[in-house]
């Protein structure tokens, strides 16, 4: 498999700086992009497009897509919660927009106050919508190994949403370990039977590095044929109060990882650094993935 | 596979001890093999018989075993370098005994003097004198996938000398990633050999967590067969100079992974957290395992 790709996107902008206590503004939030792009980071989750009430941290995606380097040839994506998220996704320059689904009734009860099936109807509407109008689009699966409110998630409901998404014309289905509760065990099980449900060129994974799973995670999908994969530069994300203790599974550790695996993920891991130094002196936080020292060191030692 | 038994040595009162700044005294290094001990470490490698001026960390190893709780059936094995080591170990009453062998020339030469084939003979010859006096004896494989001297290591040299030491004899030959080197794919193609060439019964791998990849090594080898484990209670060991950074993987990391995959490791993880507490307290270092704020937060929270 040498060579092979792995196309990585890179949550940071987005689900890591929600997380933040303290909030960016629009010119630091384009320096971390501009910072993740330069490294050759081909996919970013640049905002979201939601309420600037319920998520301070994203006022202002708008003015991120306008301040966008567009000739890089990046793919720049947005949350959008419901169809006026999309119109104004649309409306400020996105060609792709990303949509959550839920694998359980207690967690889109609480993130929005739906039912898993509400949820999925209001998201298939969007989707026939950005279809017609070329707007590609990722469907998230929450919770799809467990839940905090409603516990262990059933296999089949992932696969029978993930088919279903597909089927409808998805261009990305990503499977998220939402509270990083899986073991590479379940992660192994599950995306064999989406691959074999669906091949792997449309499905992605999505894990959090809270259990220090994280890249035990990534391999079992690896293993399985999945090629796309959710990472967050300098591991932002989670809760900021515990540092190494949660977040997402860090860009630079996948990349790393993968990279010594054989496979081409198109990103310099130098740069990645220095992106991810970035993402630490603007959040105040200490994060950096788990194997930044280690990285740290190599890149010094070829230095000298 | 649910229950199947995984059994894991914590190497961390000697691995890891020898490479913390503080020089535990007897009485310390007998209170945290005991409190392991107490949370159903079934083998622990307490100590080694080196010259104490080359590894003053380790002076008083027969005091340790004098010292020992011997009535609970746990496993202690201590590491020798040598027939002499071998003689003092059966003289404090070890009734198992841990040799290393190397993968490769430049180790060997730089840990002991000797070629990888000089290195071999001392260990066969002690292994013969071992299996006629009862003694159980681990080879360890140092450098099994890299070697901060030669490389990559050949794993052609690996797959022979685990074929040579197992026929000879050996009770348990264990594949040590040393300097934290190795991915998930280079551990699960090696592994799937050695069990291919050997069966998993007396195999057992050693994963330092020095680039993040501990625990996808330790699932990649789980994948292949292999149902033995080398793992450092805190994470122990390494560096300690860069916490996070190096050091081998966690006994409670392990334990948690495997306990949720379904194996059984007959070790409470509650009194493993509490033999992790008296490690950092012990050494002054805050180590810990990657997967530790989140342990103790479920912990309180059963608790509470």
């Amino acid at each position: 498999m040498v060579n092979e790709q792995i196309v990585i996107t890179d949550v940071g902008p987005r689900d890591g700086l929600q997380n933040q206590p303290i909030i960016l503004d629009v010119g630091q939030r384009l320096q971390l992009i501009d910072a993740i792009a330069d490294a050759g980071v081909s996919s970013i989750e640049v905002g979201s497009f939601v309420s600037p009430k319920a998520v301070p941290a994203m006022r202002g995606t708008e003015d991120v897509f306008a301040g966008l380097s567009k000739a890089n040839g990046v793919r720049y994506t947005a949350l959008i919660p419901n169809m006026k998220g999309y119109e104004r996704a649309v409306a400020a320059g996105a060609r792709a927009v990303t949509m959550v689904l839920y694998a359980s009734d207690g967690m889109a009860k609480k993130n929005v106050n739906m039912s898993m099936l509400q949820a999925d109807r209001v998201t298939a509407d969007i989707l026939t919508r950005a279809r017609a109008e070329q707007i590609e689009v990722t469907a998230i699966i929450a919770v799809a190994f467990d839940c905090p409110f409603d516990g262990p998630t059933d296999p089949a409901v992932v696969r029978a949403s993930t088919a279903n998404f597909l089927s409808l014309g998805a261009n990305q289905v990503v499977i998220a370990d939402t509270i990083g509760a899986a073991d590479p065990q379940q992660v192994r099980s599950l995306t064999a039977d989406l691959v074999s449900d669906n091949g792997a060129a449309r499905l992605g994974c999505h894990f959090h590095d809270t259990r220090a799973m994280g890249l035990a995670n990534v391999f079992a999908a690896v293993e399985s044929g999945v090629r796309r994969f959710e990472a967050s530069i300098a591991g932002l994300g989670g809760c900021p109060f515990a540092p190494g203790a949660s977040g997402n599974v860090a860009t630079e550790d996948v990349v790393m990882m993968l990279e010594q695996m054989g496979f081409a993920t198109g990103v310099d891991i130098k740069a990645l650094l220095r992106a991810s130094d970035i993402a630490e002196q603007l959040t105040g936080t200490a994060l950096g993935g788990r194997a930044k020292p280690w990285l740290q060191k190599r890149m010094n030692k070829q230095a000298g």
